[in-house]
């Protein structure tokens, strides 16, 4: 058979077979939207996840680091409103009960509950609130798109996505659902992601085909450098495909497909970032290393000075240049090429002339193109971000008040 | 006699003895503006000077960093409005000419002439109005005022400052302006800043002494995380106060008032920031290593949800812990103590109750300060920064258009 990645229409992180949601009202910060959840195999599962590089990991993140390498993993029950970060042995407590909550209300036990928390740090988790929110829970097939609302905090569009892959194996589905907007920085990108396959994996490569996949999108996301204390990506394999099972040896489309559904939810929370009017995509090609790749296309991506130009339409292709050379990257600045929106800016380190307000109004566009191509070598890497608008200011300085 | 060190009202790096100072209207990128200008010493002196860590180094910069290390040096020539950076081997020959003008009007050598440019990146110097410019200049002993005004761009304040030392050697006077606004950003900050003194000084311990100055006042203001190309400080000694001559035995004083200097420009600086309503002062005490204090401090004044926040005077102190905990320093969540505006919000790692309108009415103070006492060892460090606000946005979104 041929191997294939099909979008499916309307596919969320519930588009496999065996996998259910489904999200309540629970008031935790705010009335009237979902702002907790539940996402559940049916049948014993699998998981691999990556968690947050800060020092200040929040309590639920503590108690998931540990559930994921556990044998079996069924569930994930995930709040907005409240990160339950820098809260101490109560919040850890807290966390450890949110786990045990869900897992009486599936049957399961709660080590096989992972848990994830988005919102406020410094705030106890309204535990009350969460046990009679869960009470009123309901999962379906279809839930997975009532999750994805109850985790989306600043978001402005739900981030959802599902392919359906064949390969020598046999024929799967992969879905997810992800959260941004603020607190977005690599490593790794400040976020909630939430994955699900029906295939059949050995759990050491789909360790590995996680990793991998994040290598190149949620990694590569940013929106203003500030990396929470709540990020989490997780998926969750059941098997109920019943395809071959896949390893490294025969998991080559799987991770493909893999990457396609991160890269996808990545870029679409870049778009989404706070206040943010425009996608930025930043491609830096022919570096020394891949290393130095990297760190050029996310500081450009992350540099206030770009992000406020590009916002307002403003080809000030300099401030580019100079957060490459920040970067700490390796760089001859004589061999640097620049090319902003298609228009090739800087040659060989120099200036080049160009239309002006031709380049401002090619910036009005919703996605923005920054090809930098350094000359040095063969190295290329890609990273993604949005424009800084007053309205990230806005949005950010009344946030708890 | 007493060791001291007393404000001069009014001071600026005119003046200590034997400077002068003066600054025309050349129309390099505006009219009607003071932006070209030239500091003089008007005997031999000697020089020391720091550089941008950015890659990317403007022409000036490079000129620049091989005349400071000559055994005379005797002036600066700085304008605003056109960075001469990204511009190639025509930038350099322009930088180097700039030197040559400049020798030319005063009779001196172009190797005694240091060179520092700030503006756009990416275009090229037009020296037509440079060379015009110069023919105008007036160099007087309070011309120091007139040169800060020349190297603004959008500061909002002017930045002076000379204090008269008197110490074991002698009596001298250490003066000094510098400009900063956006792209600021440690190692090193990035501004310009021209200090003078009239000390008779070892040009070894002159090093020295403004490497430790630097330390703890520019590399430790940061506005937007943008390192630029052209950051430049430097210290123009001519010992025209016929002190015994300063070196590493006797120094002490010496040493502390440059320092006193610095942190006065650095602070005023920071306190200036695009956009900034507010200067924000983070004290970060009993971390493991200084290190360690240094990165939790810079991260902590440099991230833009915690700027957001005290822009809008709201106390969401879970941003500070989160900034510390992703600056890569050690740290030990349960023994953390946070205090916001003289208000404790957490202690060992664990939330404080706390009136939040009374806290946010504390923030709405021009000077707002945060300690973070790490209790996991005895090093300590101070970083300042500013609130963001939209109109850092509106700065930098129409800078060239």
């Amino acid at each position: 058979m041929k191997n294939k990645v099909e979008a499916i229409k309307g596919g969320t992180v519930t588009s496999p077979q065996g996998f259910t949601a489904g999200a309540v009202e629970a008031a935790i910060k705010y009335k009237g939207r979902p702002d907790l959840g539940v996402l559940y195999s049916e049948k014993p599962a699998i998981a691999a996840a990556v968690f947050t590089g800060n020092r200040v990991k929040a309590a639920p993140v503590l108690v998931s680091m540990q559930h994921a390498d556990n044998s079996v993993v069924r569930a994930v029950i995930a709040n907005s409103g409240c990160a339950n970060a820098c809260t101490g042995q109560q919040g850890l407590k807290d966390a450890q009960n949110m786990a045990k909550l869900a897992a009486d209300l599936l049957e399961i036990y709660p080590k096989e509950v992972l848990v994830a928390s988005t919102g406020v740090i410094g705030t106890l988790m309204p535990m009350g609130r969460v046990a009679a929110g869960l009470k009123k829970l309901k999962l379906t097939a279809r839930g997975g798109h009532l999750l994805e609302k109850a985790i989306m905090t600043t978001d402005t569009r739900p981030k959802e996505i599902a392919v359906k892959v064949t390969d020598a194996t046999g024929t799967y589905i992969i879905g997810g659902i992800a959260k941004g907007a603020g607190m977005i920085h690599p490593d790794m990108a400040t976020l909630l992601g939430f994955l699900a396959t029906d295939a059949r994996v050995d759990p050491a490569f789909l360790k590995k085909a996680l990793k991998a996949a994040m290598h190149d999108s949620f990694n590569m996301i940013t929106i203003d450098g500030d990396t929470s204390t709540n990020d989490m990506v997780s998926i969750i394999a059941n098997g109920a495909a019943r395809n071959r099972k896949l390893t490294a040896a025969n998991g080559g489309v799987f991770k493909l497909a893999l990457s396609h559904v991160c890269t996808y939810l990545a870029r679409s929370i870049a778009a989404d970032g706070e206040g943010a009017t425009k996608l930025i995509e930043v491609y830096v090609e022919k570096a020394k290393t891949a290393g130095d790749a990297r760190k050029i296309a996310r500081t450009i991506a992350g540099s206030p000075l770009v992000k406020s130009a590009i916002h307002g339409n403003d080809p000030n292709w300099g401030r580019i240049v100079a957060a490459a050379g920040r970067s700490g990257a390796h760089m001859v600045e004589h061999k640097v090429d620049v090319t902003l929106q298609g228009v090739q800016v800087m040659k060989d380190g120099s200036p080049l002339p160009f239309d002006k307000p031709a380049l401002s109004r090619l910036l009005r566009k919703d996605n923005v193109s920054v090809v930098v191509r350094m000359n040095t070598g063969r190295a290329k890497a890609t990273a993604w971000g949005c424009d800084l608008s007053q309205d990230y200011v806005t949005i950010n300085s009344d946030y708890t008040t």
